[in-house]
């Protein structure tokens, strides 16, 4: 089946990550895939729009089938292959409510750390406010807080909805990101230990991001949160 | 069951109605539900903090269980009521993924909206720039042309995945929503086309925003694209 799988994805990209771990835990490797640069636009190359009219990352195609969302292509597969490796989507009705609702979340969080991150590139420079750095801050720190109390109520300080599940999958490179922008561990402990936790799942370290690896040296864009 | 639910909604929220239309297509009827007003803050109040901590709307509650992202809720009811009402994951591998691929994107969709209709009150007065209406307004654009090539290849001009599924619970309520706000007929074809199929659907009628029956008139913010 892996071999008629085909990923053009981008280093260090949140929803490229999550399809990698996903095609890890379901035992699917051996599939095709190309790193391409997003600093040299090759996302916006033909090879991309052929697959991914938005020209984004990740694309992904199985034969005839294209899924270009990482959320619809992680959980089309669990779905597609729920007997072939880990199962990732668990059976009691509480996790399963709380799997779901905490993969959806991760989306929000997804879009406010790049709100922080990214705010330069993504509006040109006389759009530039820092009324809206700050309001962006203060948005994305209030998140973080939120998934803070999240990772408080669960059970022994575990994975977000009862065993490893696609609510880790969506959520850990986002955990991921932020601590290698410079996220303080100390004031955000929890996020530290599920960070702790999962960082060394085979699933993760296999498809750990080539130049984090390279280059231990982060970021410290959001150390001040 | 649909009596140990309770939903809290507004009026015209695409992420509420599908969760309306969700639960009538599963034979769900008899839930509990109280309408809050956005204009009011009503979606602020202690009522919805207690289900939501991010204080909006939907807000679903299942006894224990809470859910308050509308795709969550959907994927839920759907996997945990599949025998019945209407199955609204499709079976063949083809239309699953393209009701998973479509689903996600509907998200992005919905933000396109958004970031047009709702510009004026997502900013401050002095961060608002005509440029930024315009590139919204553009990007608006290209995101409706792609969902009019969509209809455009599906068979018989018909639902987004084959027969009716969750990417049109998720997706239509944002194409009612585009042609309230004044959507050409005209230059959305296909669109109109879809809009129309629908809109008479039981479920959809069932669950149509009061307020829009009650005023048939709509807005004509989107009148240019």
């Amino acid at each position: 089946m892996a071999k008629l799988m085909t990923l053009l994805w981008g280093a260090g990209s949140p929803p490229c990550w999550r399809v990698m771990i996903t095609l890890e835990e379901k035992k699917l490797q051996g599939y095709k895939h190309k790193l391409l640069s997003f600093e040299k636009g090759e996302h916006k190359s033909q090879e991309v729009l052929e697959i991914n009219p938005r020209g984004q990352l990740p694309a992904f195609k199985y034969g005839n089938i294209i899924l270009n969302e990482s959320l619809a292509t992680c959980l089309y597969l669990e779905n597609q292959f729920k007997s072939q490796g880990i199962q990732l989507i668990p059976d009691s009705p509480e996790n399963h409510a709380v799997m779901y609702q905490r993969m959806m979340e991760g989306l929000t969080l997804t879009d406010k750390l790049n709100s922080v991150i990214y705010y330069d590139q993504s509006v040109p420079e006389e759009e530039i406010h820092d009324s809206a750095v700050k309001r962006n801050k203060e948005a994305l720190t209030t998140e973080l807080k939120l998934w803070e109390g999240y990772l408080h109520n669960v059970a022994a300080g575990s994975y977000l909805a009862g065993s490893f599940s696609l609510a880790d999958v969506i959520v850990f490179p986002n955990v991921a990101y932020a601590f290698r922008f410079g996220l303080s561990v100390g004031c955000y402990p929890k996020l530290a230990k599920y960070y702790s936790l999962l960082k060394n799942r085979p699933s993760i370290k296999a498809t750990w991001p080539p130049h984090w690896v390279a280059s231990r040296n982060g970021y410290d864009i959001l150390k001040d949160l």
